[in-house]
């Protein structure tokens, strides 16, 4: 079997991110996966509790945009830019997630290292 | 007791790498702390252990630079460049780091995201 392409699977859960559908996001999880987010908030597992976590997204006009992705084997970790629309504001944070992957390319672990005072008003 | 502050540990660590001090290095991180360089390599555990694997900086002229920083809590990832001259050749490379840190500020733990071929010479 071939090993996943680890870059590309990043570049598709931040595309998928951004189009705020939670089923297809939770779908590129593994089905016991889990998710930190922030680190140092409650771990959830499952595809379930993952899915109602990315739930939050729903209705936001978002962009996602990679700035920098380090990838050891089955494990990476990117940096990235979220910009969420409300009104006339727009917010940007710039989380650095590390991931773990599945010889499938499914992430089996997610844990988001931002903090809300990371956030700016554009 | 106060909370150590973690971007102020990371900027020393840093600053600590570039003079090419192992022992200095190995003084930051916690007795029995542990070290994964590139993440996916054997792991490191122990200060002796953590100085043998910096004294390979010795005699190099470094320079660091610290690019992000993420903090949540005793937990960060960040962004960091590493500048490596050796005659009229710059090798530049820039990982991101994730540490964990005890109540004192010393690091228990440091995982290093990179790739050779990340590397790019100037």
């Amino acid at each position: 079997m071939s090993e996943p392409d680890i870059n590309a699977t990043i570049r598709t859960y931040l595309d998928t991110v951004a189009t705020g559908d939670a089923a297809a996001v939770a779908a590129l999880y593994a089905p016991d996966a889990t998710l930190e987010d922030p680190v140092g908030s409650d771990v959830r597992r499952g595809r379930d509790a993952i899915a109602e976590f990315y739930g939050g997204l729903a209705g936001a006009e978002l962009t996602t945009e990679l700035l920098t992705a380090r990838v050891c084997g089955l494990q990476a970790a990117f940096h990235f830019r979220v910009v969420t629309t409300a009104g006339d504001a727009k917010y940007i944070v710039e989380p650095i997630d590390v991931m773990t992957f599945d010889a499938d390319g499914l992430i089996t672990s997610m844990r988001a290292f931002w903090a809300p005072s990371d956030m700016t008003v554009a």
